[in-house]
């Protein structure tokens, strides 16, 4: 998506991660000029080179008017919101008092709705929300060898399995990663995000719960919801670094479908850790194949 | 299930816990003489008064021919097995080494699927295997109250939303319990044990991860396979104080398909931590009314 005109101003409400960088980065590279709102997890981020200020949870009324006075139309938002915000325990300010409800429904139904919700609550503001693909399509995870070795048999067998469970999981809006093997699921994504888990995977194997022989992966999978856009699974080197950590040999992301934090460094993580991602067709026939016309697209980014 | 004869000797493969004492009792109490052959958890379990012995995973065989020595012909299996065996690294005994292609297939496919594997394992063996319920009834879960106070309204759309997780998960073999607040699913169950998943729900309410008013639930349900005989999920008074230590409020298990272990300690564990604890309806429709009759049949041992 390119800008409407030179050096058009384009919301980014930031969460922590490296994420919000590379996507302001590729905004700029667009022509966009990005106006950078951290929230949560972005309070000691450094965006040294960009305009934009923090904002707590009680002041976000004020981030929307400060996007709009600085001529924002469109919004992406992108990064890591690991603490819920408890509304009975800030002072809001006089602006978010007055949207106090809608940015109730924004939190409500659990951290991985957030940005979806944020959608929904961008839109309701007169902004137009955009997905992090529309801005740094590149991104996008392609199908088939992403980075590290090939998966062996007893892990493709183990990624199919996980998938498939990630599938479901995620048509319950629960999660989006899955540990296996080839003969049982290790561990499940919920609240705690994909870090939590892998670090119990890890804990799981130092105290003799999994068998030496047998091979993890881990699959991130898109939900099969519509706002999909709005939520995509992501991995990046540190993905890899807790992936290795855990035991785990194989790394498998939706293809079209996922992000890809930092491409080039996590080929050499994957190089070094010898691990084997890969893009996969998410779900069946017909949405198999629509994937891989996703997978193309993306394929131009990431080879 | 009563015995064939006043004395039958009662085969006993009993993990760790509380329940393989509990079992072991009410079959005695029915008129059987148990022959405990202790395994894995069970190692330093105190079971002064009942014949039997320990047998490490390497002379799994061995504790076969002991039944039988015994006059055995039917085995129940309960307990807990935290540990997987790791057959590279035991030396067996001659009769296991005979066994031993049998032996790999008990313990393929995940910790979850072990009894119903002993179940395979012991027909094969010719010997009859039995579940927990056969041989003591009173321990199934009824519908409706069970122990402590009534749930709230909040806790019962969230008892709703977790059952509905929980067996979605269970009809992909993965996992019994689920953690839920009417928004959202908090943790999900999988290689890591119930008391391992509540922990980390402690965990993440600690770090500000779930909300000061989400009210939490805890489901464990029946996974709805045909051997679901062999593998009922169970609580106890350890259950009820390790979700009161995750904040959670109120406890539900399937109906006449749950173990309700030590009911009394339950009772006023529940009512001292103020945890609800109700058995709900199975499935839909035709389930529920279905679980409704194992309820009575149930009611006589749990008011």
């Amino acid at each position: 998506m390119e800008p409407r005109f030179p050096g058009e101003p384009l919301g980014l409400i930031a969460g922590g991660g490296r994420l919000p960088r590379i996507v302001a980065e590729a905004a700029r590279a667009r022509g966009f000029t990005p106006i950078v709102v951290r929230i949560a997890d972005a309070i000691d981020d450094d965006w040294d080179g960009f305009a934009g200020a923090y904002y707590s949870w009680g002041r976000v009324g004020d981030a929307v008017r400060f996007m709009k006075a600085s001529g924002v139309s469109r919004v992406v938002a992108c990064g890591t919101v690991s603490k819920r915000p408890d509304f009975r325990s800030i002072v809001p300010s006089f602006r978010t008092l007055v949207m106090l409800p809608t940015a109730f429904r924004v939190v409500r139904g659990g951290d991985d709705r957030l940005l979806r919700n944020v959608a929904t609550f961008l839109k309701a503001e007169g902004l137009e929300p955009l997905a992090v693909q529309d801005v740094a399509p590149r991104l996008l995870a392609p199908q088939g060898p992403i980075a590290g070795r090939q998966p062996d048999a007893a892990e493709e067998r183990a990624l199919s399995l996980a998938l498939r469970v990630a599938q479901t999981l995620g048509s319950l809006d629960v999660g989006q990663a899955v540990v296996a093997s080839q003969e049982r699921v290790i561990a499940l994504e919920a609240a705690e995000g994909t870090r939590d888990m892998l670090h119990r995977v890890a804990d799981l194997k130092t105290r003799g719960r999994i068998g030496r022989g047998e091979r993890l992966v881990l699959v991130k999978a898109v939900k099969p919801q519509q706002d999909e856009r709005f939520d995509l699974p992501s991995i990046g080197v540190s993905t890899i670094r807790e992936a290795e950590s855990a035991g785990i040999g194989a790394i498998g992301v939706t293809a079209g479908k996922s992000l890809i934090i930092d491409y080039e460094a996590l080929v050499r993580a994957a190089d070094e850790a010898s691990v084997a991602v890969v893009g996969l067709a998410a779900g069946d026939g017909g949405q198999a194949s629509k994937a891989r016309q996703h997978g193309a697209v993306a394929g131009e980014g990431a080879p």
